[in-house]
């Protein structure tokens, strides 16, 4: 057999590389599969440990997938823990290796070799960065102490250090356990993949949670206590109490075993492959954190650290080591992250990312609910779809609420893959019943609204640009349209009311020389007012996409 | 304007034709808008009276969206209900109309007609089909009547003439309802669009939570007492008691009033359009339940009645009656229903559809966790996924489970429409984050085991094969490689039972000359035995997809 008395390595053991050694197993029973990891635990499901921190998952065995006996019983793949592979001589294709228990030097020859390095959390080194209680999360051992020290009861006040997915995941979870947590973050939004206005809807759901949440300010040093230990984070603007400090401001490629070795990083700062997974140097492959990608929305080389990626990375590299054949084409860039009560989705661009990379780009925010409305447990989600005007093509969508999201992302994420228009997104066939989606879904509703836009048929504006109005002073009429009790229970500063109803017979109200921007609850009877308007011969007229729904400010009552 | 004066006739008041007719507003302010309907409600939600019977839905109000008065009030759209459209005059463009409240006879001129009649309940003409409590569930008011019969605490035991897709979800609600209930299938599977491997697992839950399921029989005949109420159903074989029987046995398009008026009918026996929603006929239209389809796997006329098509249908219908132009390019067969605890969906084509057009298929069946199996909520759901062998294209999936399915079927539905190949699905970039999916979602291993089978990597074979090949008294090892303990909990009769950790070590108590057929839970053991043998040289071993968990007969313990 081909692979007979040859020598498989791969470096790292968490998702892509342990995923790398059973495929290749399963592609050849004959080679050698050595796996070499500095860690103790291999194997493990890192993206379940804030949920273990906030006691939703138990028992932190069950993030442990699989030992490495299970990998010699039933592969017969050598998985050495603790050992830190410490060069790669690329000529003589062979791995130096120190064994961290006992600081023995071992060297491995390879025939194929696999990088699976992964990324490792970005810490500054800010004043006060070694205290105690100061942690990053991304192994089990730290997830372990982290969680100890919650269950101590010692932590009433946790600073998170960014606002990004895991740090909100993070948040949420010391919520759980009752602690008073802020969230500090450099940017002028959370979550930065997201555009503001989404990134803003999140921040206040985060807030009614009890989140403290700052943003546009920085970390500037840690002080401690006499025992050491942090008690306070000192910021740009602010000092805040702290019992414990959880650094979550990204992670970076570990790259430098390949680059000293010569091997080619990309642009993105991680290690460079081809669609085969391979490297610039012969038969070495590096898949997983510390691979770069191409992005199928831009065709362009982009660095996005996932489980699911690492995974599909793993067997892809496996096929071709071993003497088979099979490629990855790339990702669309999908994230999922659960904050509270909200599901938080986003799929390709961003409108901003979009604008970046050179798209003119139309775009809409459209609440709708989830399932057929008068099935119970309907509940609202809010899109925003954004497409290239050139091509009519979807670039990407952003979807929040506190219904099915992970769905309707999957399905941009597929039609992405195939770069779908807009209007091929709003005939998609999709699954209708009352307990799963309504007869237009949400998705084909948001397309519809959209492909509208981008025809010029409707005059759609989003929240945001209304909101830049506002604070660039500018003229203009923005008019309630809800119903009485809607506009008294919250309404935006300065506008103008008359229920859709009345509309008809009060437009000599409105002064028809002023630009009208008019708005609802979630935006069908705004575009419905709009109609009105414009059937009655006004010119300047536009609608409020997503409305009150979609407001990221506060309201006036 | 291009459409003053211009007269839109609509006829049928239900999705298709309100949605129509709103449209058309939104895209001409000045044309003339008049829906005829024969029935007293006009746009309400049929897809939500079986849950409205159950009592999930409490009050039928919820279900009708909009009345005539708010078309009128808010759109200037003329809805004139029980009104019966009785001929087309295509020559001199005019519909003949009779007032079923008076008996007037009136004329419609039109520019433009949207044909939105619908579909109607078979009704077989059997014996008793008269009696009172025979009923079908089409209009709100049949579903107003039978509920009202239901909270009458008179029905005891109920009939469902159908197992499709409505005939169970009106066996699930009279059972919330504390009524025993028989459904009697003419065929030998409830859910003819499923594959009967996958429809006897729904069977086996329906059964499970008290219906009577009877398959290969059909009713003959009705009797009743002496007030004229249906108390007996007769069957082929039996004779069932009943206090209620709902006829469910399918729908037919509404095509006579087109038909009589040289409007063409399509293969599919409902009105042929072509993508524009265009009849044979200039300026006549016809969208919703009358109306065919094209399927977009097969590129072949379908008839498939949704509302969701009916829905997609209406608008373009609207926009090409009104001046503009917009095309619909056909369905991907997608279907969802509730049946309990169990989600059920398929997409594409079933594998004997496939078969039947002459496509030559490979297909599995894979069991997985709807989310990470260490997140609390968790779920098994079951995928069968069905390639067509020469193009490696999917051709469609069927799935099953307590998890989340319908999420899973539209982005099958989503890849079908871009022609994907299973290649291509087993790449999606789908959203990870342990509470919406695992690292590796159901979809890509179902999609990574397809692609196996298709390349002759591994050789699974279907339960329904194994049931065939013991039905035919075919010798071969079945081969339970189980822990002992769930050995004992239920087995296929006559298997072997070797645990997978103690196979390597006790091959040689195999018979190596004959079939071998290994399973397990879930198929991954099984698949793991098979590659133990494999390697161990034996030649003609087979793993069962799906093992017992797909397994649609009983066990042995």
């Amino acid at each position: 057999m081909a692979n007979e008395n040859k020598q498989l390595i791969i470096i790292g053991g968490v998702a892509a590389g342990m995923k790398a050694a059973a495929k290749a197993r399963r592609e050849s029973p004959t080679i050698n599969i050595t796996v070499i990891t500095e860690e103790q635990y291999i194997s493990y499901a890192s993206c379940g440990m804030p949920y273990f921190i906030g006691d939703v998952i138990k028992d932190s065995k069950k993030l442990i997938l699989r030992e490495p006996s299970y990998f010699k019983n039933m592969h017969n793949i050598d998985v050495l823990i603790r050992h830190q592979a410490t060069t790669i001589d690329t000529k003589d294709r062979q791995v130096s290796v120190k064994n961290l228990e006992n600081g023995q030097d071992l060297a491995f020859r390879y025939d194929k070799l696999i990088i699976a390095t992964g990324a490792q959390p970005i810490i500054l080194p800010l004043p006060g960065i070694s205290l105690e209680n100061v942690f990053t999360l991304r192994t089990i051992g730290n997830a372990i102490r982290i969680k100890t020290l919650v269950d101590s009861g010692k932590v009433k006040n946790a600073v998170i250090v960014g606002g990004g997915l895991i740090g909100l995941e993070i948040a949420e979870n010391l919520v759980q356990r009752s602690i008073k947590v802020t969230v500090v973050e450099l940017l002028d939004q959370i979550l930065p993949p997201l555009d503001r206005d989404m990134a803003l809807l999140v921040q206040k759901h985060l807030i009614a949670k009890g989140v403290e949440v700052i943003t546009s300010d920085g970390v500037k040093s840690f002080e401690g206590n006499v025992n050491n230990t942090v008690s306070k984070v000192i910021t740009g603007k602010r000092q805040l109490q702290a019992d414990m400090v959880i650094l979550s401001i990204g992670v970076r490629p570990n790259t430098k075993l390949a680059q000293d070795a010569g091997i080619e990083i990309g642009t993105m700062h991680a290690i460079k492959v081809n669609e085969r997974m391979e490297t610039n140097i012969p038969d070495i492959y590096a898949i997983g954190d510390c691979a770069e990608s191409i992005h199928l929305v831009t065709g362009r080389p982009v660095w996005i650290a996932l489980g699911s990626t690492a995974a599909k990375m793993g067997r892809i590299a496996a096929i071709n080591a071993t003497g088979g054949y099979d490629t990855f084409k790339g990702v669309t860039g999908t994230m999922i992250v659960k904050v509270f009560d909200l599901n938080v989705g986003k799929v390709g661009l961003s409108e901003r990312e979009a604008l970046k990379e050179g798209f003119k780009t139309e775009s809409t925010i459209v609440p709708a609910g989830d399932i057929s409305h008068y099935y119970p447990g309907a509940r609202d989600i809010i899109i925003k779809l954004i497409a290239d005007t050139a091509t009519k093509k979807v670039l990407g969508a952003q979807i929040i609420g506190e219904g099915n999201v992970d769905k309707r992302i999957d399905i941009i994420a597929t039609a992405l893959t195939f770069g779908a228009t807009v209007d091929q997104v709003s005939k998609l066939d999709l699954a209708y019943a009352p307990p799963y989606a309504m007869a237009m879904d949400a998705i084909i509703v948001a397309a519809n609204v959209l492909t509208n836009k981008l025809s010029g048929k409707t005059d759609g504006i989003l929240p945001q640009k209304v909101i830049d109005k506002l604070d660039k002073g500018e003229n203009f009429i923005l008019l309630d349209v809800r119903t009485e009790m809607e506009y008294m229970s919250g309404r935006i500063k300065g506008c103008i009311h008359i229920p859709l109803d009345k509309l008809s017979s009060r437009i000599n109200e409105l002064d028809n020389t002023t630009e009208i921007i008019t708005y609802c609850r979630a935006g069908l009877r705004a575009a419905q007012a709009y109609r009105i308007l414009k059937n009655a011969g006004l010119k300047n007229v536009k609608y409020m996409d997503g409305s009150i729904m979609a407001w990221p400010s506060e309201l006036e009552k």
